[in-house]
């Protein structure tokens, strides 16, 4: 049972948005994350005044924009966040872990962007669409998960339900955004170099991300040979899904995408399903949108999701590695999914987990 | 056996590159495969006096560079090539099939890169690493496979040698020039109109390359979904490894590259393997470079690939899915290759083709 099933309609049309939460801070407000959480709040209608927007300091003092208006950028110490009663941590991990035991010792609650909390058996991993459930009875801390967890799990959850999931294999191309705002400016200077032909000059990567596409900047573990993206989606989706030994195979890439990311996956099923079912099953989900139209070759991409809310899935087809006819029931199928990752991937399904505990703090459930 | 240890050694030292073709063309001269395949034969040591340039009626009568010089360009007719003994056609599968019988029929032999003839059961399908074998008794006519399928099996042969191969999944990024010259122009013209702050045009491709990322603009059979590229892979592979049921999963995507494409893969084996006698195989296989650096996260990459005559591969690990410990032996591992799509891909593979041709030609074999 999803968690809008469990709240009587009546109750969906809410007074204000957020209204649990009278004071609301994001903290990093200037980093991609943060300032799309400002823009998502300000188009949820939080008014301006329940609003502060936190930075380190080297930003504090500054403005940002929140709507038509702009807020004044305070410090993200205990002392100046003491008094809010949501806090979305938008920062590092380093951040995180320093803020939200004193945060909510003041009485906040905390949903958390890093990957600080994540791990933590007494924290839930949430994406509303796939384990709001662990929203009740409001905890008073939330870990938002990686954003490539997020995308897939969202495009997974409706064939785990309907098939099962037996092993998840993809493979990722990553905007450089997820590497924050200097990787974005870096990968736009060397489009500029490249028009003027002056060299390409790398800081935030190790080479250039102009027409070059390289295994995921997080450090890899030797003995393992994975990095530590791929090493998340892993822990992630196994303590998302209560699945300890969920096998997944990961290769996490990345390319010359400003923002949006995109994975091919193929997963195979416990119960095998026809075409038809699977595409029934992806539909027919919340928070998705099927792009898959093979006779104009026009699938998800990586430009068409971004600044959507939705989760865009496409070339749904059966694993030809089955041998499985078209029509015929199948054990593995293959998609093409892309999703922007600081939205749906991030900031958005941290906004989504603090209005799920804000009904569920209304509703006392 | 390869094909190198069943020539003496005293006979690899050759009078001159290619002796037995004395007159060389080279259709599609202008071309992105055709011009790196001139400039191959130049580097062979082709005298330019062998070499005849041949182009389409629009490009005919031209210069185009054959290392310090240059040739004029003709027309690429059955009658201008009357006189030719080899011919490397780097143009269209129309024009391949228009041409190829006429040419054999006058006494040439022809490699043929296009797609004509790849699945045609007569003629060889060829990586000479692979399946040099195939080339005995110098058939007039050799396909050259697709270039996603040659970086592939060069990657993957060893370890068919080894352990035997059960499944292959791979996912590819593939530069633009797959595509040909009219697509690498068009990316270089959307990184400087974007550089400009203009809009992206695109033609060649249904939308933008530049930051985005799309399924490969081969088109796709709507009762499979599988798309010409990857059915080339599928169909090419199992030609070549003799293998008519072979399962294969390919995803193929384009990313914004201009040259080399990448692939990720993923591959099942008949026996277990240690990482350690993996890494073995790859590193001892003629034509590959290991680049798998995890302590620099320094793996292959399009801009390190481009223009090498060796398949790059890297991030070899056991598959995590399959829940194997790093020293354990596994079923599963899974690489990332780069490849030149140009060279290795295409021209280098055509040219080495010729060259196996010409050693059978004068030992008789």
């Amino acid at each position: 049972m999803t968690l809008l099933q469990t709240i009587p309609a009546s109750s969906r049309v809410r007074p204000r948005a957020l209204a649990t939460f009278e004071r609301i801070a994001v903290v990093g407000a200037t980093g991609l994350v943060g300032s799309e959480a400002l823009s998502i709040l300000y188009a949820r209608g939080v008014e301006p005044g329940r609003v502060i927007a936190a930075a380190s300091e080297r930003s504090a003092g500054g403005e940002i924009r929140y709507g038509e208006g702009s807020h004044r950028l305070v410090q993200a110490t205990r002392e100046r966040l003491r008094r809010v009663d949501l806090a979305l941590l938008c920062a590092s991990a380093e951040v995180s872990r320093d803020l939200a035991p004193a945060l909510i010792s003041a009485g906040a609650t905390v949903v958390d962007n890093s990957s600080a909390f994540r791990l933590d058996p007494s924290t839930p991993l949430v994406i509303p669409e796939v384990n709001g459930e662990s929203l009740r009875g409001a905890p008073p801390l939330v870990a938002n998960p990686n954003c490539s967890t997020i995308l897939l799990l969202m495009v997974l959850e409706p064939l785990r339900r309907a098939f099962g999931v037996e092993v998840i294999e993809v493979t990722t191309y990553q905007a450089v955004s997820g590497a924050g705002a200097a990787a974005v400016e870096e990968l736009i200077r060397q489009a500029k170099d490249f028009a003027a032909s002056r060299p390409l000059r790398s800081s935030v990567f190790a080479e250039p991300a102009l027409f070059n596409v390289f295994s995921h900047d997080s450090a890899v573990d030797v003995h393992t040979g994975l990095n530590g993206e791929e090493a998340k989606i892993i822990a992630e989706a196994r303590k998302i899904w209560v699945d300890r030994s969920l096998p997944i195979s990961p290769t996490c890439v990345r390319v010359p995408t400003l923002r949006a990311h995109a994975q091919a996956v193929r997963v195979r099923l416990n119960r095998p399903a026809t075409e038809a079912e699977v595409r029934l099953a992806l539909r027919t989900s919340a928070g998705l949108d099927t792009v898959d139209d093979r006779a104009a070759n026009r699938f998800p991409t990586p430009a068409r999701a971004s600044g959507l809310d939705t989760v865009q899935v496409g070339r749904i087809r059966s694993d030809p590695a089955m041998g499985c006819g078209p029509e015929e029931r199948c054990k593995a199928f293959q998609l093409f999914i892309c999703g922007d990752q600081l939205r749906k991937g991030a900031a958005l399904n941290a906004v989504q987990i603090a209005e799920a505990l804000d009904v569920h703090r209304r509703l006392g459930s």
